[in-house]
């Protein structure tokens, strides 16, 4: 990112018809914006996409989640069908939503709506074996790579990450305390919806399959293939993709974390490109956003994923460009600042 | 608002493809939209209006403040010609600004875009004598009802508050202790920015007033006039009539919460109408939030005021409407709950 629109964005900040700092985290962002777009004021971001990256856990054979992986294959089919929280929340927000399967275990009928680019049908179990052999690991790094330069070739101007994937909290508290070296417990949280006994058996399976594997977080490829999923592999290459035409992504919840964890220990120069959608219900997400050094501009208690944080935030992210373009400054409106 | 609309809306919720309370506040908004309307799911509001109500306050002789009262005309003119921060946010949520004076103090020319609704030039100084009397107080009220019924009968869906007045978190925050009961120091803060010595002040100032006038909470009309605002009196109104046509508000930061004490110690059915936009940078927002019963959508750091807090909030309350609409249900989607 440029350092010389960075400081004409804070310049900017400081000279709009507001009490300096008073828009908070807007502000910052709108910085970002103009340091990402290397100009000040950056375009607004209007054109978004959401990639929503669907795959199956080996690990739920241990109990990790009360849903079945059938509701994978059913969520994939409703959110193609439209009727998913995310596409709710997309619309209201004007972004689009691409579906892309890339690691379902369960059979379905060819679907329009869904990119088929399933690289495994499903992870191995994290807490008994790797969860993915490298090669898989770095062929779903690829997928998501690729679905970030269709969607900037289709003119997408800020990327939303999103997934769907039963047991995919477990494979993502496991990525962020193999990354950040923080406690299982830590980083490890109720998902979509488990009591305090199931709560402690989740951890206790993270805490096995770390003791397994090692994993090294100088290697986020094996740290991703040890105890990893193939929708986290995505979004860690979608977050790369971006990052590597200079877009910014926002993330949405705990999955979208620890991609980001994996996508900035490959590259740190990600970093910069990152917007954090929203804040944690779940633990990890406070932990890796720690780590990651952001602030999320949205937190309402969601614990749902798909995706819907990040569309929340979207309008968010868009207001920040638009104050450095468009509010008048003090000289405009003949105020001398207090 | 309707308890049988309120129980459809509870049923559908957890009826729709997400688990049980996964939407977090997104679904109690949306479950008390449905109240309000009276029907599930409910409209989404997608026509809105800010209204915002500009004054002075003469408190501002006592030095709370360092912005001097031209500033409240100069961003008066600002809000009219597009230019202030609130012009960028509500034109980014699609929503209208209207800008009423409704006791600014200083002269300024005609100009297109202001409604003149004038009750007084300025409030008197607070910690001295009443800042209105009741007659003013009561007048004010007027102009946000008649305020909120054009913009009603304009089409707006939802109204949210906005406000311009260089002084008029030292009115709140004697407002917010006056019908609250909570402690000065507890309720008072930096406003758009003081020092610890300036807040030392403010504060001192709060407390001269309240034990000068020991404003009676049974009595809202006299609260207002021994230590309100002129637009704090007309945001009253404004949520006063809104509730009386059945329509949602949105609430921006303190002078709104402010006005929402005032406004439900009038008229306590008007509560159901109520939505937090923006937590509280300004702690008398949480002190009123809590008398309220509300929990605020957005927490950014936002001290500006205007109705920016409310105006970011907007796309989340038209979403939560959105989610009873458009989302399948576990039957749509042939998903049995886990």
């Amino acid at each position: 990112t440029s350092q010389r629109a960075v400081a004409a964005a804070e310049a900017r900040q400081a000279s709009l018809t507001k009490p300096a700092g008073s828009l908070g985290l807007l502000e910052r962002i709108g910085i970002q914006l103009a340091g990402i777009a290397r100009v000040c004021p950056p375009p607004v971001p209007e054109r978004a996409v959401v990639g929503v990256f669907a795959g199956d856990h080996g690990v739920c054979a241990q109990g990790v989640t009360p849903w079945p992986q059938e509701v994978t294959v059913a969520m994939l089919l409703n959110m193609a069908a439209g009727g998913a929280a995310i596409n709710v929340l997309a619309a209201q927000a004007g972004a689009e939503v691409v579906v892309t399967d890339v690691g379902v275990k369960l059979d379905y009928p060819p679907t329009d709506g869904v990119r088929g680019r399933n690289v495994a049908r499903g992870t191995r179990d994290l807490s008994v074996e790797a969860a993915m052999t490298r090669d898989e690991a770095i062929a779903a790094l690829a997928v998501g790579i690729d679905t970030a330069n269709e969607a900037l070739d289709g003119g997408a101007q800020v990327l939303l990450t999103g997934e769907m994937g039963i047991g995919n909290t477990t494979a993502s508290s496991a990525l962020i305390a193999a990354i950040t070296g923080a406690g299982v417990a830590a980083v490890t949280g109720r998902g979509t919806g488990i009591d305090n006994e199931a709560l402690a058996g989740k951890i206790a399976v993270i805490e096995r399959a770390l003791a397994l594997h090692r994993p090294d977080p100088s290697d986020p490829v094996g740290v991703l293939a040890a105890v990893g999923g193939l929708e986290q592999a995505a979004i860690a290459g979608f977050i790369l993709g971006a990052a590597a035409r200079r877009v910014p992504v926002i993330l949405d919840g705990v999955i979208a974390c620890a991609s980001a964890c994996i996508a900035v220990s490959l590259a740190p120069e990600a970093r910069g490109y990152l917007i954090a959608g929203h804040a944690g219900a779940e633990p990890g997400i406070t932990e890796a956003l720690s780590w990651l050094g952001l602030d999320a501009l949205v937190d309402l208690g969601l614990r749902l994923g798909e995706g819907t944080g990040a569309a929340l935030a979207l309008p968010m992210v868009q207001a920040s460009a638009r104050i450095l373009r468009d509010m008048a400054t003090f000289d405009d409106a003949n105020i001398s600042a207090g």
